[in-house]
């Protein structure tokens, strides 16, 4: 397997994380968004959404971090990053898309620019911005998790919400965001940093982080 | 069933066409988000995320458009709403997840709230910022679809995709948005609409709409 990813992309980190919870080797291929190579003919040719991550796995191209997670779960089942019943299915997923549905999209790389570059939106504008959403974002995380307390996100095992929580962390760090009214979700963040499969996929270990 | 939802907004309306298609029966409880309904407390004691749409199915409270429509198609597997091929049910995942990730987040009700009472942005520039995403993210979809047609936007049976796809086209009409470059995803939308479950759940049939 490829993964077309950028190490400080954090839907990038969420798919490292998934397929190094699954022990799947795959080859690292670095696409820098900064440099804008996600526009580049040859990439726009294998990918649709010209976004990072993109998944090459034999035959098939899966874009999408959630979608590529699943199809992950599908192919590989063990360990399984979605629970068994639909009831706690639908809590995982739900906990994911609360990240990539409510916080995330305002923040990334290409919103931030068009707020500056576009709308002429300064640059305390945009830093409030982006702690707004962050910090609302995560308090309706932090209810779940409060609701029904575990060592993750659901439970003892990690899941694909841990997969969205733990970069979105990062993304908060980096921008100075508010944690300290989230308790819960800095606990389950800090249980999984205590793993391998998401300490060793961090941004700045990725080989295009130098 | 019981569903908390709002007749304009977009991600009610994909849980509606949902629904409709597994011709489940279900309650209809409006909550007016324009009127801020969402944050009421009596609301905000069964909902987590204090966003439209919930689903209240027996003892569960499932939120999340995407997880809601996953979940529905797990405990009523008929007809199916994901394809079987885990490559398929990826890329329809993907296609949902392109609407629900990179167009929607950043034109709901909160965010353009945010962008004008925040932000200071004129109404102008808010409508530009709206059809930026709507246009550019829609040629995302357009890509996909054209690269694999079919009668939907997989296949010739409506999938979690299209549920995503007529509400954000419904969306994009509102706001006056460019949609002559994006004929299949046009096509797609005509094709829905023929059918009674996205025709008899658009917004303004909803019992809040008067």
């Amino acid at each position: 397997m490829e993964l077309f990813n950028y190490f400080r992309s954090s839907a990038s980190y969420r798919v490292r994380i998934a397929l190094a919870l699954k022990g799947l080797p795959f080859d690292y291929r670095a696409v820098h968004l900064q440099k804008n190579e996600q526009t580049a003919e040859s990439y726009a040719a294998v990918s649709a959404a010209r976004l990072v991550p993109l998944l090459h796995d034999g035959d098939a191209w899966v874009h999408q971090s959630m979608a590529i997670i699943e199809y992950l779960d599908e192919t590989h089942p063990e360990p399984p990053l979605l629970p068994a019943h639909p009831l706690d299915r639908a809590r995982v997923r739900a906990l994911a898309q609360d990240i990539a549905c409510e916080i995330h999209p305002l923040n990334n790389l290409r919103v931030l620019r068009y707020l500056v570059q576009s709308m002429g939106v300064s640059e305390d504008d945009k830093n409030r911005w982006y702690r707004h959403w962050v910090e609302t974002g995560l308090e309706t995380v932090e209810r779940q998790l409060v609701a029904r307390p575990g060592r993750f996100c659901h439970g003892d095992t990690p899941t694909l919400a841990d997969c969205l929580l733990v970069p979105q962390i990062f993304n908060a760090q980096r921008f100075d965001c508010r944690l300290d009214h989230v308790p819960q979700v800095m606990r389950v963040f800090e249980a999984c940093m205590a793993l391998d499969a998401f300490e060793s996929t961090r941004p700045e270990k990725c080989p295009d982080a130098a």
